[in-house]
């Protein structure tokens, strides 16, 4: 059919009239660009109604950073794969793929426009309704239904290849795993944590336990994992979710999918005394922890809920699910730190943190950020879901909270933490 | 080309002539068909000096099965491919792959009808010499050099998909960890094992920890593993080792190639007592050990020394290696187990327990080695290298020995132990 080219804004109308059967026929349909990504054009066509449909184009490059960090389109193929298998799994928890042009490299999306980001949700509304309990429905729902649990043997091992992703995940490895560990030009050190970065690079234990979750990222295709699944990569409206850019897929570590949803409502959670005062900033750093509650509660009631009629060999055997899931919460914590530790000094930044106006103050938010995901890490192993939340709601309130010595909590800046409670 | 019919031994030296520079032109070959696998048809086709070469053939089933159980001819393509990787990686441990013929499924390898088979020495000479050294540093080559801490990212997520086999692993899944924990008609339990093998299927923390080891086996893309290393598919001479018969290969958990071998050795182990007099076997059993040692200390060396060079990001830091082959072990005593259950009451068992002449003393033998695996399993977690050797030689010897209560060594029928040492 037609080459490659980068839509205009007329390509991407007619992309749109096309491949969408919700426009009447001849209706002057009008675009804009939408998209605030790194890696693709996105665009809204709409109909004088108001009626929209999201065309989205993959870009030859990584569009942050221009044309020297090239990128093949077959994000946009992998994409579509990822959204089909867990819309197929997960029909409410996933944003509907209506079409897919593999030469164009360009999706046709459901348009969500009128439901909200979840970051923006988290930002600026001081009680947003929880979709905590939907999102770890859907995880348990996409995560169990790829998993050993469910998928036979041959048509699992078909899966991981057919939904591999080398490309992107080399990406992924490369701005969680590497970048953040080391001085270099990629990262963006925050003016004035320029000594904690400094004495992260230097902490061996830390690196020594990211080490091992790198492995685990690299080596165990667990589960079709959405593969970037931070607070904006979210729709929500009154409960519900809607999960989308799901370029990033690939079978992996279920904890690193969990692990990003719980790093990024705990950046929220550092980050609120920046974006309100202090009572409301404390309700919502409370807010934070019982959503994260929720998320892993649900998560993993469902997960095991599952488990109890699995056909798998041997699988069913008790206690052995139990234990997986566990296995998938220390994870989930490892993972969730080096998500805290790269938005917080790594090439790419969060909102929650980076938007905070007052300097001072948004020095103190990173600083929280990154000395909370290193407690993560190396706590990964002995802090239980009832133990995490317990700490998060003491240091929510500015209790002292316990810790292993100098690689607890205790070891955060003291006044630091006090001054974003001022 | 020509389409894909089963070979002749015509066919066999038309092959040989066509693709191995080796024969003089016009040379007088000859052909006689050497194999006794499962899956294939195995010529070795020679000059009238003796020089010899060897072809392979895949057929669309399971050969000891029959047309009952199909199975694609692919396999041929992707022994070829495991022992090209493997024979850049360690030329002198893997037999040397001269042709592939992916139309005809068909392989020209290297001719070692002149050395031995592993197994048939082990059995068959009271003092062989040792491959184990060898063989370790051959494991750790292929390993080492296929995994994360030697191949970049992408590369490896590529070769995890160039390498996969979906097909051949779906069968060792259900040889290793579906069949011999359930009764079934595929299951050859031996005459007299037929209530040992009911306490078996009935044995739920047992179930409870091979569940484990399946989700390890069908999760962790390590390395590039050959998928089936037991002692006959290693060809040995003059301290030197050849792995052969690569199709079940693929990206897995480095354990399960070094637990296989350990299996096997230790399969040979509880058989000695069948195959020559007492003082021998004993003398027999103490070699095996010594082997399993020398192995593991040749793997768990080289690996590390190698480790200390790896420029992949984070993996150099102080402990990851001797972790991760910490972790490697753990996964190798477990895999063993699996081995010496699957191979004593599963469908394909072995020529040490099986060839055993008189009734009950096979007998005794092959309930030794279902109770040795059974506690591989269930103590992988606590047993380092010189404890599990220190116990072996205690059983070699006739000691008692220590275990964690009933499911320690001391639960073997201590009667049949004895009576296999008469």
């Amino acid at each position: 059919m037609t080459a490659y080219h980068e839509f205009t804004l007329n390509d991407a109308i007619d992309f749109a009239r096309r491949h969408y059967r919700g426009f009447a026929a001849g209706a002057a349909l009008s675009a804009e660009e939408v998209g605030d990504g790194n890696l693709n054009r996105v665009f809204r066509v709409s109909d004088p109604q108001g009626q929209g449909v999201i065309v989205k184009q993959a870009l030859p490059y990584i569009r942050c950073i221009g044309e020297g960090w090239p990128l093949t389109r077959q994000r946009a193929a992998r994409e579509a794969r990822v959204l089909l298998r867990h819309g197929e799994l997960s029909p409410h928890g996933t944003l509907a793929l209506l079409h897919h042009d593999d030469t164009l490299s360009a999706l046709l999306l459901e348009d969500l426009s009128h439901w909200q980001l979840w970051r923006r949700a988290l930002l600026e509304t001081d009680e947003p309704e929880s979709v905590a309990t939907a999102l770890g429905q859907h995880l348990a729902r996409v995560l169990y239904g790829t998993s050993d649990f469910q998928v036979p043997s041959a048509i699992k091992r078909a899966e991981v290849v057919r939904l591999a992703n080398p490309e992107l995940c080399a990406t992924t490895d490369t701005v969680f795993f590497h970048d953040p560990y080391r001085p270099g030009e990629r990262n963006r050190v925050p003016p004035g944590l320029e000594s904690d970065a400094a004495a992260l690079w230097r902490d061996r234990e830390l690196k020594h336990r990211v080490a091992h979750l790198r492995l685990r990222f690299q080596c165990n295709a667990e589960a079709l994992l959405h593969g970037d699944l931070h607070t904006g990569s979210v729709f929500v409206r009154e409960g519900e979710c809607r999960v989308f850019d799901a370029e990033f897929g690939f079978y992996g570590p279920m904890g690193f999918d969990m692990g990003l949803v719980m790093a990024n409502l705990l950046l929220n959670f550092c980050a609120q005394s920046g974006w309100r005062d202090a009572g409301a900033a404390e309700a919502a750093r409370f807010a934070r922890v019982e959503e994260l509650r929720r998320l892993w509660k649900a998560f993993s009631e469902d997960f095991l809920a599952r488990a109890r009629t699995t056909s798998a060999p041997l699988l069913g055997e008790p206690g052995v699910a139990g234990e997986w899931v566990q296995q998938v919460w220390r994870d989930s914590l490892g993972f969730a730190g080096t998500e805290m530790i790269r938005r917080t000094i790594g090439i790419a930044h969060v909102a929650d943190l980076d938007d905070i106006a007052d300097p001072a103050q948004r020095q103190d938010c990173q600083r929280q950020a990154l000395w909370l995901g290193r407690r993560l890490i190396l706590e990964a192993a002995t802090l239980s879901p009832v133990s995490l939340c317990g700490e998060l709601r003491r240091l929510a309130a500015g209790e002292p909270v316990s810790g292993n010595g100098d690689q607890g909590m205790d070891s955060l800046p003291r006044g630091a933490w006090k001054r974003v409670r001022r």
